[in-house]
C-alpha cells in the first residue's frame, strides 16, 4: 500500500521564513466558520434528513464536470463515465468500474485543483489512507462506501462538520423553493438560503426562453404581455426570495455590455420577442437593458448583484446534444468591462445602496480594467478568482494583479461556486492557504507588519465575503 | 505609540542568497542622482524660493488622487477628503479632520503602492517615528506640519535632498513657461525643464478644443486658418521649448493608431473641424495624421516622442462634473500597437534620429507586442511600467515580460510621472529596489555573471533613463 | 581571460530544497534523446557527409535573426552583420569583423534565451573557456573556427552527438523533398523527416500565390484549374510526405479562424483567385475553409495538425524590400481561439483520429482560451511557449497558466522550432531545466509526491512530444 500524500504545509512556498508565517496565518483561519455566499449545491440534500449521496460514483466523479471533461479530453468517452444521456441511452452503470476506470487516469490530474481538492476529500472528509491508482481503487471504493453508509456522512451532519455558516444556492427567478421552504419547516438550524437568476427570462434568444418566462409568470401570478408586466414579474419574485432569506442576486452574460433603452425601445424590443421576431442586435440590448433594470433594483431592494461575465456556453455542439448543459464544454472569451459597464456605473455606480460583484474568466481584465474600476467605484466589488482560475496559480494571480490597485477591501472574499458539496471544505482550504502563503510574501518582503497581516487573512477568509453579501 | 515600520531590506524577495545580491546591487545605487524625465509636478513651486506646500493634508492627500480614490471606492465623499468641487461649493476645510480621517483608513492601502510609498515619505522624509492610524493621527500631522515649517522642506531643499539631476515637468503646448523662465532668472541651479504636450490643440472632439487652438495660436503668434497654420504653429512652439530646455514631447491617445491622411485630408477634415462640424470618425483619423506630424517633427528637432496610450478619461461622469479631470476615475482599456503603429514606424521607426518611446496600461501587450517591436525597431523604446503598474509587483512582471524578447537596452529606464513631490524618491527607491531583487533573481539562477549584474543595475536606475531622454 | 559563465545549476530557483529536486529531476532527462518534432533545420546538410558549417559569423550569427534583430534594434545596420541583400548589393563580407562587431554587443543578449543558448552553445558545443566579448573575440572566432575544422563538427557527428532521435523539417507543399531522399539514399542512419506545409498554396492573397499554385500543381503531376483539382493535389503531396516520413503537417495563419463553405462556394471563390480577382474577404474566408479541408484530411491520413496562429508577417516593409522574410520583424497580434475554431472542433475535434496542436504569441490566451478548449476537446493538444515565449519566463508562465486547467497531459511537449541547428541542444537543455524547476516547485509546495514528480519529468522531456507526434 502506497501511503496518501496530503503534507499539512502544502501550497506553502519553500522559503522557510515565509512558509513559518504562511503556518501561522493559515492556523488562524482554523477558528473561522465557512461561508459560501455562491455556489450550485442543491438545496434538496438538506430538505431530507436521511439524503443519501449514493455511491463513491454518484458523489464524487459522475456529477463533476471538472473530473469528466478531463478524462473526456483525453479520449474516454463519458458514457463509460456513467453520465446520463439526454435520450436515456445505455451509460456504464456499474459504479465499481466507472470508480476503476477514474483511478486508472488519476494521473492526469497531476498539478491540478481537482486533483487537490480530491486528495483533500479522500483524505480529510473520507480518512482514506492509501494513494488512489487501479492497484488501491476497489478498495478506496469500499472505504467510501462503508462511511457513507453512516450517519456522520449525511448531508446535514456535513455541513455541520464543515462549520457553514451560510451556504447560498442558486436558483431561477421562477423557483418555487420548496426545498428552501422544507429546510425551514424541517427546524433544522443550518443556514442554506436562495440567490436569485433569472437568466432564463431574459435570455430571449435562448430555445427556452418562452417556457422560462411562462414559468416566471406563473410564479409571480402575472400573465406577462408586456415589458412593464415583465418587470412586475421580477420584482416580485426577488421579493419573494428575499423572504426565503436571499441576500443576492446573479447574471450570467456573455460580455459585460449594459445600455439604457428608453421605455418605448423596450417595450417594442419584448414585443417582437413575444412574437418570435427578433431582430439581429436585440437579445444583446436587451440583455444589456436588464442589467440596467437588474441594478436599479438592486438599489432599491438591497440584493447584491453578481454579475459573471464571459462563459461561452456549450461550445461542443455533440457533448451538448448527447449530455446537455454543464458538461466542461463551456469556453472563455476575451473581456471588457471599462466601455460595456460605463453606463451602468455612472447610472448607479456611486450609489452606497448598491454593492455589484464582478467575476470574469479573462485574467488580463484583472490589472486592466477591473483593479482600476473597483478601486474607484463605491459600488463595486471584485469577485474571487472565478472557475477555470480558482487555482493555486490562478488565485495567486488575481491577489498579484488586483491587490496593489484595487486594494483588499475592494475584493470579495473567497466563495467555491461548486455543486459538489463534499468539496467545499477542500475549496475553502485551498483558497486559505494561498492567501496565507500571499500574505507571508507580504511580510517577509517587508510590505506589511505581521500584526497587519493577521487582519487580512480573517478580511480574506472571512470578514470580505460577510461584508459584501451582507450576511448579518 | 506603535513603532514605525519600515524594513531596510523592504521588497526583496526572502531568499537569503538573493536577498543578499539584491541588498549589494541596490546599495550600488545610492550614489546615482535622480533622472525624472517625465511627471506632472508643477514647476511653480521652483520658481518662488519661499514656496510653502501648506498642511500636511494640502501635501500629502487632497491633490493625490492616488489616495483619494481608494477612500472614495470605500464610501467616502470626495468633499470629506477636502477636494475642491468645480462650482466652488463646500468641502471639508479642517486639515486635521481630513488627515484623522485618512489615518483611520489607512488600512486600506495595505499591500498598495501607495501605501508603501506614503511609508518611505513618512518615515524617510518627515522623519515619522510611530505607525499612522486613528489613534496616532494628531501627533502625526503636528509632527509634518512642524518639519514643513522648516526651511529644509521648501521645494528647492528637497530637491537637493533627493539629488535630482533634471526634473522635467508636462506642459500644454500654448504654455508660455513662466515659471521655467522664473526658476531660469532666479540663478537657482536645479535643472527643471519642460516637456512638450500639444493634446489639448489635438484632440478636435473635447469640448475646450477651440480655445486650446487660439491659446496655441496666440501663443505661437499666428492666426490658424489652415492645417498648414495649425503645423506651423506647432512647430514654433516646439522650437520654444527646445530653447527652454526641454528634450521631449508627450501625446495621450486612447488607442495608439496612426494613419496618413493626404495634405488635402487633413486640410478639408481641419476646416470641418474649425467650423465645428466633425464628421464620425474624424476625431480619430486626426489624431492618427497628427502622430505622423509629431514624429516627422521629432525626425527633424531631436526631441524624443512620448506616446501613452490606453486610458479612457473621466470614466465617472458624476465625479468628473463636480470634480474636474484626474480624479481617479481614468480607466484603461485593451490595447493594440502591432497594427496601429506600423505606418508610423514604417515611415520613421528605422530613422536613427527618432526615440519614440511607448506606455501602455494594457499588460497583455508587453509580450505580445511591444517588447518584439522594441527588439526590432531602432527608433522604440519601451517606457516603465506606467501608473496602475508602477508597483512592485507591477514593474516585476514589465521586467519579466519584456526583458527576455526585448533585452534591457530597449526600455527607456525609470520615471516616477508623479504630481506628488515628496514621492519621488520613494518612487525611485520602490523602482531601484524592484529592479535590484529582479537581477538579484538573474544572478542566483546564474543566468547573469555579478559583474553584468552590477552594470544592469546601472542601466536601469540611471543611464537608460539618460541615454533615452538625451539627457546630456 | 575573464573564465566562462556557465553555472552547473543555472535556471533552477534558489530555494536550496527546490533546488535539490530540480538538479534530480534534470538529471532524469539526461538519459533521454532529444525529440526535435517540429523546426526549420535545413535537410541539405545531412544529405551531405561533408557538409561544413563555414565561419563561425555563417554558422552563428548571419542566419540567426533572433541576433540580428537585436543588434539592428540599437542601430546596428544589417548590412554590417553581413545579412544578404535581396538586390545583391554589398554587405560586410569579412567574418571576423562580423564576429567583433557582435562580441562588442553581447551585452545586450543580457537576460535573454539567445543570450543563454549562445553561451550554452560556445560552452557545451565548441568548449570556448573564455567570457566572449570586444577583448576576446579574435580568440573565440578562432577557437571556434579550428573545431568548425574537425570532422566532430559535421551535422551528423553533431546529430548524433546531441542524441537526436528524430529531426522533423519543415517542407514546402510542392517541394520534391529531393534532400530527404538523399538521405535515405545514403544509408545514414539518422531520421530526418519532412513536414507538410501548404500555406504558399494557400495564401491566395499572397504575391508568390499562383507560382506557388503551380508549383504544387506540378509536384502533383495535376493542371490545377479547380478547386476539386487543387484538393487533390494536397491530398497527393500529403501521400507523398508519408511515404518519406512526414508525421505531420503546419499551418501558419494570422487569425485561428475556421469556417466551412459549401462546395460551390469553395470552387467560385477558387476561381476568383485563379482569375486573379478576389474579393475582398476571400482571402480570409478561403483560409477559414482550407483548415476545415486539413482537418479532415488529418482525419484520413493521421497526419498531425499543427496551427501557429498570431504573427504578423514582414512588418517593416524597408527590411522585408532589402532583405526579404524571416528577418526579426514578424510581430504578434491578439488571438482569439474560442469561437474562430468552433467550427473546426466541432466537425473534428471529437474525432480520436485527430490530433491538433495549437501554438500561440499572445500569452493571455493560456489560460483563457487554450487551456480550457484542450482540457475537453479530446482533439486538441496545446504546443510548446512559441518563439518569444521559448524563454525561461516564458516556459515557466505556460506551465503555469495552462497545466492547472488543461492537464499536462494536454501538453504537446517541447519542441525547438529552431533554424540553428548547433542550437538544438541548448534549446532542449533550457526547456529540461526549466521544466525540472517548475515540476520541483510543485513537490516542495506539496502538491505532487516525487515519485510522480520523475514520472512528469519524463513526459515533459520525451514522452509528450513522442505521443502527440505519433513517433513511433
Amino acid at each position: 500500500m502506497q501511503k496518501f500524500f496530503l503534507p499539512p504545509d502544502r501550497c506553502f512556498g519553500p522559503d522557510p521564513a515565509q512558509k513559518e508565517i504562511a503556518r501561522q496565518l493559515y492556523g488562524l483561519t482554523a477558528e473561522l466558520p465557512l461561508l459560501c455566499p455562491h455556489g450550485h449545491v442543491d438545496a434538496r440534500m438538506f430538505a431530507d434528513p436521511d439524503y443519501s449521496f449514493g455511491s463513491p460514483a454518484d458523489l464524487l466523479i459522475i456529477p463533476d464536470h471538472y473530473l469528466t471533461r478531463m478524462l473526456y479530453s483525453q479520449g474516454i468517452p463519458l458514457e463509460r463515465l456513467g453520465v446520463p444521456r439526454i435520450d436515456g441511452g445505455p451509460v456504464e452503470a456499474d459504479h465499481r468500474r466507472i470508480w476503476q476506470l477514474f483511478a486508472e487516469n488519476y494521473f492526469l490530474f497531476r498539478g491540478t485543483p481537482s486533483g487537490l481538492w480530491l486528495a483533500h476529500e479522500l483524505s480529510e472528509v473520507f480518512g482514506v489512507e492509501e494513494k488512489l491508482d487501479g492497484g488501491s481503487a476497489g478498495r478506496v471504493y469500499d472505504h467510501i462506501a462503508a462511511q457513507l453508509a453512516k450517519p456522520a456522512f449525511r448531508p446535514r451532519a456535513m455541513f455541520d462538520r464543515f462549520r457553514i455558516e451560510v451556504l447560498c444556492t442558486t436558483d431561477d427567478a421562477a423557483d418555487p423553493l420548496e426545498m428552501h421552504k422544507a429546510i425551514r419547516d424541517s427546524g433544522w438550524k443550518g443556514r442554506v438560503i436562495p440567490c436569485f437568476r433569472p437568466d432564463a427570462a431574459v435570455n430571449i434568444d435562448a430555445p427556452g426562453w418562452r417556457g422560462a418566462l411562462d414559468a416566471l409568470g406563473k410564479a409571480a401570478g402575472l400573465d406577462i404581455r408586456s415589458f412593464r408586466n415583465f418587470i412586475q414579474a421580477l420584482e416580485n419574485r426577488r421579493a419573494y426570495f428575499k423572504t426565503m432569506g436571499a441576500k443576492a442576486t446573479d447574471h450570467a452574460v456573455i460580455e459585460a455590455f449594459t445600455a439604457e433603452l428608453t421605455a418605448a425601445e423596450a417595450e417594442t424590443l419584448f414585443q417582437r420577442a413575444l412574437q418570435g421576431k427578433p431582430e439581429p442586435d436585440d437579445a444583446r440590448r436587451f440583455s444589456a437593458h436588464m442589467l440596467m433594470e437588474f441594478a436599479r433594483m438592486s438599489v432599491e431592494d438591497g440584493l447584491v448583484m453578481q454579475l459573471h461575465a464571459g462563459a461561452l456556453r456549450d461550445h461542443n455542439d455533440a457533448v451538448y446534444t448527447r449530455f446537455g448543459t454543464d458538461k466542461g464544454c463551456d469556453i472563455p472569451v476575451a473581456g471588457e468591462f471599462t466601455r460595456g459597464l460605463r453606463p451602468l456605473l455612472n447610472k448607479f455606480g456611486n450609489d452606497p445602496r448598491l454593492t455589484l460583484v464582478l467575476f470574469t474568466l479573462d485574467e488580463a481584465t484583472y490589472s486592466r480594467e477591473l483593479a482600476p474600476l473597483a478601486g474607484h467605484y463605491p459600488a463595486l466589488r471584485i469577485g474571487p478568482a472565478w472557475w477555470f482560475h480558482d487555482s493555486l496559480n490562478g488565485m495567486t494571480r488575481y491577489r498579484e494583479q488586483i491587490v496593489e490597485t484595487a486594494g483588499l477591501h475592494n475584493t470579495a472574499g473567497f466563495n467555491d461556486d461548486t455543486r459538489a458539496f463534499p468539496s467545499i471544505s477542500a475549496r475553502h482550504d485551498l483558497s486559505r492557504r494561498v492567501d496565507a502563503n500571499w500574505i507571508a510574501g507580504l511580510v517577509v518582503r517587508g510590505l506589511v507588519p505581521l500584526e497587519d497581516a493577521e487582519e487580512m487573512i480573517r478580511d480574506t477568509a472571512y470578514r470580505l465575503a460577510k461584508k459584501t453579501y451582507r450576511l448579518d
